[in-house]
């Protein structure tokens, strides 16, 4: 990869870890790690959604019984109020990272975009 | 999204669209385009991988018979001069982006590969 497309790239990844968004992520991450309850009910949240998203991707069948399980657990860690802040947290990072990816990708659909 | 964020977004954008993958890549989409022979063989191939795409991912079967008919086209597309250029440069490109995104990802992978 050339200097100057490097260069911009780590100009861009310096933005994101000052920016208030990975900042207060990173504090929000901090603080559930520090809490050992907090800690394990929140792992055990990521534990069930990354079993739920690999059924969904190999194709298996999501019973009744696991939907309902998944949805208790969202409730549950949603009134812990670190967890909570965690996953908002994570979710605004996640749009700034939408974001930054579309303005990437613009000058490949300008390009793709051109010929229809 | 923070100006300063964007700002570098922006940055990276236009590094790209400078960039002399994108700007080989586009000389040789706008070369294919402009040849009606190309075009038509290069949009035959992009619409058998597209379906075959989206037959893999919806989980339906893909028969020897498809898989031969796409080797053949593949085999067929890298002889015309044009379309094996654009397939490079494609490659190329693509791996700049790949190269990016694990840039731009950085921050995100130290935080969560902190706690482990
Ligand atoms: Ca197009
Ligand atoms: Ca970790």
């Amino acid at each position: 990869m050339a200097n100057n497309l490097q260069d911009a790239a780590i100009e861009l990844e310096k933005a994101i870890r000052e920016s208030n968004e990975y900042q207060s992520l990173k504090d929000s991450y901090d603080k559930v790690n520090a809490d050992p309850s907090a800690k394990s009910m929140f792992d055990n949240f990521r534990n069930i959604q990354i079993q739920l998203q690999q059924k969904q991707m190999s194709g298996q069948e999501i019973t009744q019984e696991e939907v309902d399980q998944a949805q208790k657990t969202v409730a549950l860690v949603q009134q812990h109020e670190l967890i909570s802040k965690l996953m908002a947290d994570e979710q605004k990072m996640s749009e700034v990272i939408t974001d930054l990816n579309k303005t990437i990708m613009k000058p490949l659909e300008d390009l793709y975009g051109a010929a229809e």
